[in-house]
């Protein structure tokens, strides 16, 4: 049986170009016993990605020139050699970016979606809903009345930390680089306040929408956005350090132009903790139990941007270095059987 | 009764110098009911007190121009119209620079500094001591076996934060700026190794010392010292910033030089935060008991810089930033009666 694979070709120099990947077609073996074979359906990209498309090492490994990617894919079984799942079960796992493959079965799980579209497992109730939750209430701890700033607000990950922040009592404020962004967060998913980093006087805006200052920022983004954020912070806040996605594209030799806080960190005593979905694994059924709960009692809103076709895996990853999506960022490879 | 007084007549741009500050003699009135008169004994210089001298709120209000500068005093009672302290005590108090003090009774509190010398309130047993006990211990806490940096390690702060992390079990590192501190803090407080920011090749130097990277940096001083820590941080590294003296001197326009660490958060989920050491203010006793034990039993050993005479406290306290002195930085104003 033959599959197509998106390999990394070349290592990129800022943005992945052309020059970055390959589709090939390569043969898939066949499940021996406790292996499965899987019909991708959905295939996440995300923005973490690519921190392992160069060389350096980092909290995963990089990813070797000549190979496939990989990442977390939706599939359905579609030959079990194993007790665990079963043929037309779907599952999720972290597998390489191929249209079919051939795992050990304890290397996937069973989604359990409930009533959604079984591409919730990569998004609310996947890792980026995970991520939200756990940079929002275990290191953000907004309280009643506080102020929280999302950026990023409309993303995969912004979308449900600032919902979260919003159950919790705060006062939420997104920052999105687009109009209908501004109008998804405060329409569909209640944020208080919005502010357009794209717009002039991104510190005139923040300022106006953060009256009482800032108690919790949920940083996705870095550069600019956080110089604009730091002589807002009150005393005691708190800044969960998701992502910095302003500075994963930069060229060799360019500078990092994430914000200079160390005067902040001390005048306004904010703790600034970096962290990784993973490192809270013993917490996930607490995190899944609130992120499921919500969504099915309609307190959770979510979004997703779908690609389709195996071939635009490419297009989505960069899209989300351009603002292209509203929620997660997907690709829809194949139906379900 | 006469006394003189230490001004801020101008707020200095950059390092202060001979317009910053100006010397006044000034009519001390009688202690009223509830008051006493106090002789100025020590008066302590702070790398904080810069901040002061800048019109930029912050944590503490400004200094006024025109008006006495104040900081951590020791002085004796010379006169009591109150029941508690009584004439002849020593007490420790935050009062105007002058030689003579009329204060409220209760604003100032008799030192226990045992056997030593009172300059101790003002520095082990004071301020310095208890900001070094609560980042190292509250924030940074080393475990056995960890690696420890500790910048400004031969300071007042810097030299207790090392001992203490080196009590707890790990191997400590100190930054330091002249042979003469890296020898004090090797040979005198048991660090472990000394990395000289002044010599070439700090990076590697760093590197060397650190051969396992570095679980706890206690920040001082900010700047290019903390882009050469950064990428040695661990996983799941703490960051106590405790001050970032590198850049209270910056000229208006200047750019602060503090690390961007957006990355390395990430990476390394690191843990950064800023304290002032009256936020753990429930715990002073606690901490207090640590450092006078640790005094008294000869495990924690201690070093100040005592500069003489009223006039010298401009000299004493640029010297701060010059790298002058070894340990708590004082000046000696008169001797108890």
């Amino acid at each position: 049986m033959k599959s197509r694979q998106l390999l990394l070709k070349e290592r990129p120099n800022g943005l992945p170009d052309e020059q970055t990947f390959e589709i090939r077609e390569e043969e898939v073996k066949s499940p021996e016993k406790g292996e499965v074979l899987l019909k991708t359906l959905y295939v996440s990209v995300d923005p973490y990605m690519r921190g392992r498309m160069s060389d350096q090492k980092s909290y995963v490994e990089p990813f070797q020139v000549g190979e496939p990617l990989e990442g977390g894919i939706v599939a359905q079984v579609i030959k079990s050699n194993a007790d665990y799942p079963q043929k037309g079960d779907i599952v999720r796992g972290n597998l390489p970016f191929q249209e079919y493959n051939t795992a050990k079965a304890d290397s996937v799980s069973k989604v359990n979606t409930h009533e959604l579209n079984p591409s919730a497992a990569l998004s609310v109730l996947g890792m980026p809903g995970l991520t939200a939750y756990f940079g929002m209430m275990h290191i953000g701890e907004p309280k009643e009345g506080e102020t929280v700033v999302v950026s990023a607000a409309a993303g995969a990950v912004g979308q449900i930390a600032g919902q979260l922040a919003k159950q919790a009592g705060a006062r939420v404020v997104g920052i999105v680089g687009s109009e209908e962004k501004a109008i998804y967060i405060t329409e569909r998913l209640g944020f208080d306040a919005t502010v357009e980093y794209k717009k002039e006087n991104l510190k005139v805006q923040l300022q106006d929408a953060c009256p009482d200052g800032i108690d919790v920022y949920y940083e996705n983004v870095g550069g600019e956005i956080g110089d604009a954020i730091w002589p807002l912070l009150n005393t005691f806040s708190r800044v969960p350090v998701c992502g910095a996605i302003s500075s994963y594209n930069l060229k060799k030799g360019e500078a990092d132009i994430g914000p200079r806080v160390q005067q902040f960190l001390i005048k306004s005593r904010v703790k600034m903790q970096g962290f990784l979905v993973g490192d809270f694994a013993k917490h996930y059924k607490e995190a899944y139990k609130v992120l499921a709960e919500g969504v099915s009692e309609g307190n959770l809103v979510y979004e997703e941007t779908v690609h389709k076709g195996f071939d635009a895996i490419p297009k989505a990853f960069n899209g989300l270095f351009t603002g292209d999506n509203i929620g997660k960022q997907l690709v829809k490879v194949a139906a379900p059987e």
